[in-house]
């Protein structure tokens, strides 16, 4: 254990140190794949009012929508809230009609960055990216998510108490 | 501008370089003060479809209820959405019904460190806190928030590419 860790005398949260930490550099190269979460997924037939109560039954945010495991569409708190404040609270609209369709998904690979993921979620205004690989001509197969969940809880652990 | 960053051959997002930036501790103990937004706030009795609708046309997923300024409670795009999923738009139904009341709301002073309101957000599973100041007894009034797209929007800046 090196002389500045002990001469620290604050308590809470703060980084491990210099030297037996990575560098913020380091910490935000790492590859999407070691903070992926499992993704929720659900068929495009499912009605809009199920796919609220599935987002609320494993408490996330998004659920990405799979035919034969291929990914057809993302759907949202927001897409979901949008669908049902029209007074129809969804029981027969499929989630087909109101999620976001193939052509304008944002995703990452299992192998992008950490911080090209934070960037894709800023810039694109989303919550969630749906963690890819590519199948066949044009499809795509959902191996994981990571979303503004992920990135805090990950943000927390770089910061997490010095145990030594 | 050191050796080291002019060494490195990397393009896109890197960090600012051990000598001219500060380190992750530091990056994260800012105060949330400096990273906060502007907090959008309505009165208790707007109903739950104009939170709604304000919601989305402010483009925030989490509004605090307020009475003469002071904070009476939370709303987040979750309990909205709960409440327009029982069929009813939520023409009638007042906000102050489906709101988090004060005596449950996680909320931070303007001073915390950042990495603080990391914590609550991500142990208490919000999206968003309040900052506020107290005023008389046990009165909270508002003065910004800090939310996951605050916490991904300050990691993506402290990653931007070296302009120097």
């Amino acid at each position: 254990m090196s002389g500045i860790l002990e001469a620290k005398p604050k308590v809470g949260y703060f980084y491990k140190g210099e030297q037996s930490g990575p560098e913020l550099n380091e910490a935000l190269s790492i590859s999407v794949d070691k903070v992926k979460s499992v993704p929720v997924v659900i068929d495009e037939e499912t009605t809009v009012y199920d796919a609220a109560v599935t987002m609320f039954l494993e408490d996330v945010g998004t659920i990405f929508v799979v035919k034969d495991n291929l990914l057809k569409g993302v759907i949202s708190r927001k897409d979901l809230l949008k669908a049902t404040l029209t007074g129809d609270s969804g029981a027969t609209i499929p989630v087909s009609v109101v999620m976001t369709r193939l052509a304008k998904i944002v995703y990452c690979y299992k192998n992008d960055r950490f911080i090209e993921a934070v960037r894709k979620i800023v810039e694109y205004d989303v919550d969630c990216l749906p963690i890819v690989v590519e199948e066949g001509e044009n499809e795509l197969r959902v191996i994981g998510r990571i979303s503004k969940t992920s990135i805090s809880r990950y943000i927390l652990e770089l910061a997490k108490p010095n145990k030594e």
